[in-house]
């Protein structure tokens, strides 16, 4: 027994995603009570050298399409990064949780030693087994991504707490 | 071939908890340089009605701790949260990465489909089979509050990117 990469993988980034969906129902509901435009938190960042809400929102989506699409020895889908509202923002991250319920368990499964090479915008492209890029660097950058936007809209005063972070 | 439960958690909590020395080595070079107290960062928090530094340290090595002790079926150890500077936090961190790694493979492989109940605060107890509690709920938690952590130093100007929080 032990946790198959299709397991370790899909079903952790479908289930943050849904609860990525449910910040963005709560952040609306926010600016609705306070009669500011929920577009506003689409540039909220916490330093100004920082990406902002909308990016955060993106990268996550992109780590976990990019992660499945790497464990399957697939090409990964380019995307366009056009969200320009929270509407846009919630169909990007139900197009995520949609690409990744494509992924049969069997197309997964097996990749723990799939070579996996990461082109960088500068200098060597990392590589790794499929293990390593999972635990170390897909599920970390994902996590990191999803932890800064709920972040984004806590600092902003929306009411999210632990059990809208963790699905509960 | 898939991931085992011990490499699914133990060497992830211990590189990302590596990781975090390293902040806090840039958050003391950024308050020498602008000659403040390092104690000045203990007390940050993202908003008034979140934990505050320490505590998101002391958390996230919570989560480390409890994960391996509940997979290996062992009453989880109790710790003063009693660190009140950097190099408290320091000492807690490497006391939970050394913690961590006295567990052998061993002693935490096969326990996917053990009976995990956490205890609540308020409410009903949490009840998971190991494999679920460690992807749905450890591992996204000791993210949770070790981005936090990351971004509250980020926020207050440290000199910190994604590279400190993979830890490449």
């Amino acid at each position: 027994m032990a946790i198959s990469m299709h397991s370790a993988s899909a079903p952790v980034f479908t289930k943050m995603l849904a609860n990525m969906l449910g910040w963005l129902d709560k952040a609306e509901a926010h600016a609705a009570a306070r009669k500011f435009d929920a577009g506003n938190y689409l540039g909220l960042r916490l330093a100004p050298d920082m990406l902002n809400f909308t990016r955060q929102v993106q990268v996550a989506c992109d780590f976990a399409k990019g992660t499945m699409a790497r464990l399957a020895g697939l090409e990964v889908p380019k995307w366009e990064d056009n969200e320009a509202s929270i509407a846009d923002l919630r169909g990007r991250i139900q197009k995520t949780i949609d690409y990744v319920k494509t992924f049969p368990a069997a197309q997964v499964d097996g990749s723990e030693g799939r070579s996996i090479t990461i082109p960088m915008r500068s200098g060597d492209p990392l590589n790794f087994d499929g293990e390593v890029y999972l635990k170390h660097y897909a599920l970390p950058n994902f996590f990191f991504h999803a932890t800064t936007a709920y972040a984004l809209l806590r600092h902003a005063g929306v009411d999210v707490g632990k059990g809208d972070f963790l699905g509960r």
